[in-house]
């Protein structure tokens, strides 16, 4: 029996949308797969034939339209906004995608960090004002080869940040729930878990939030992991919002411990016009872009490609987040 | 008979300020050494004794009050300010220092180029007031993994950019008047001659300016040199505000053919407050910034201190511009 398809991964954003080629591509390596490309608002009509959904989303309430479906797939690096204990108890399998995250987000994190380790925002704000801004510079720049940089949820991406940040003549500290136990790895992070995390913020004079959502990683910047930073520190949310107590980031950002930060991801999307973040001298707001990257979706589809024949050929897929259910659970 | 160091390394900026610690350092490895540190309106009568001067600047009319004047060597990489010519019939030799300033400059330039690729100077001017700027970042962001850059004027601290851009997945160019004949050397520069540098520009996304101020650099970007650059291209210029002709370049940036700048060196200084550089949406100005380093004077000292060396034992310096005279001219 075929194997049908549905893709549901429209974006105003070419460079995020499946297209034509896209869809040619798998047909032509997959032909005995029928793919349905579909917007959004008509996937769950479609979905009563559909084996496996590639999609940006997915909901809860689709589950019942869903008989034939046993893996949803999506290209997304977080899933904390599927239905993932619905999908679950519905015996759907849930993938998630790797490996071409990791190079847009290491150029975004680099490029904020030297936009404040040179002075390069304080640059813009003041070249329109300012007779001369040259002593004020001096006073905030400084020197990003010889620092320490901890990342917090050093995954995949923070690995990829940090040979990075390497190569700039930086320390890398990685902080994990359960560090890796092969620190010989060759990476060059100096590993510390979760647990002792407030020691490697002591010791840093830039960190970079890279946690997921979960329900253990809420707010895990609060004020007194803020605290334990050192003064003047530079900080980055490249994660999710709900991983920082945005009060507690603004009260130490103008009490001057926190130096700088920016944010990739407001704490409401699209943030209110009174938001004192929009404003503050000391931040930057980048529009969920860390992940922008103009090969995206090809690189997407191609780990859907290899994940797919992996699907047709019995075998485990990668970036599993719930286990496809052996066999069919429709037999 | 002893020989004398005079000193004239003062700044508002301490790490750019011959301090106490490098006079101390100096005596104790130099023990038959005077080192002599004045400011710069003390100079002049403190030169009657002194064989070598050690400073930011030096004037022409200071050769007849410095009868025992040998060599004149500044921490700067760039020697357009000295009186070249006038030192060289007097028979006084000129060094400048190299090795210390590329790390910063990297820093420096990678900043602006990914503070344009990411679109974080675009997100900077619009977090204060546009609702979400999502699409207008989508609009012009760039990977600059993939990309080429070409750095005209790739002599030492060209290199040492090109290794940092090649770690990012960049295909860098490097243009200069005499490419090295030795292109095995590793560091995976293309090189192509001055003469050829608009075959470069053509193929290139990004390109820095690191030319020093010569008769030959004078307005080398002028409007046919951005003609041939890409559409779009993001142009740096961190090397001397002469090499550019502005006017050529605002143009370009109006018409959109040069799609942003950044001038860490802008063509008077400081620009006035209507200059049109200062208030363009693409145009970043840094205020000569780019060599800022707290490590910049201990590095220079540590050059001077190995030139010195070189000096007391007769041997060929390094960094010369001008050759010291064999022997001693007053002899």
């Amino acid at each position: 029996m075929t194997t049908t398809v549905l893709v549901c991964l429209d974006s105003p954003h070419e460079f995020w949308r499946f297209g034509q080629r896209h869809a040619e591509r798998l047909r032509a390596v997959f032909p005995g797969v029928a793919f349905l490309a579909v917007q959004e608002r008509d996937a769950q009509r479609h979905l009563a034939a559909a084996d496996v959904y590639f999609g940006w989303s997915f909901h809860a309430d689709w589950i019942r339209s869903a008989p034939r479906l046993r893996w949803v797939a999506t290209p997304s690096a977080g899933v904390d906004h599927f239905p993932v204990d619905e999908l679950r108890a519905a015996g759907i399998g849930l993938t998630r995608g790797y490996g071409y995250h990791a190079r847009p987000v290491t150029e975004h994190a680099l490029g904020l960090l030297l936009g404040f380790s040179r002075g390069l925002f304080l640059s813009q704000r003041l070249q329109g004002r300012a007779p001369w801004w040259k002593d004020q510079i001096a006073e905030v720049f400084f020197d990003l080869h010889g620092q320490t940089l901890t990342i917090v949820g050093c995954g995949e991406i923070g690995t990829h940040l940090a040979t990075a940040a390497r190569h700039l003549g930086m320390h890398v500290i990685g902080v994990r729930r359960n560090p890796p136990r092969d620190c010989s790895a060759g990476t060059g992070i100096e590993w510390i878990p979760a647990a002792r995390a407030h020691e490697a913020l002591a010791r840093s004079r830039v960190v970079v939030d890279l946690l997921p959502a979960t329900d253990e990683t809420r707010r895990f910047f609060d004020a007194p992991t803020f605290g334990a930073c050192q003064p003047g520190t530079v900080f980055l949310n490249l994660g999710r919002a709900s991983t920082v107590d945005h009060d507690a980031l603004l009260a130490a950002l103008d009490s001057g411990h926190i130096g700088a930060a920016a944010l990739d991801v407001p704490p409401v999307k699209p943030p209110p016009p009174d938001d004192p973040l929009r404003r503050h001298p000391r931040v930057v707001l980048t529009p969920k872009s860390a992940v922008f990257s103009h090969r995206y979706m090809d690189e997407a589809v191609d780990f859907f490609h290899d994940n797919l024949q992996l699907h047709l050929a019995d075998r485990p897929l990668n970036g599993i987040v719930i286990p496809l259910p052996d066999g069919d659970r429709h037999v």
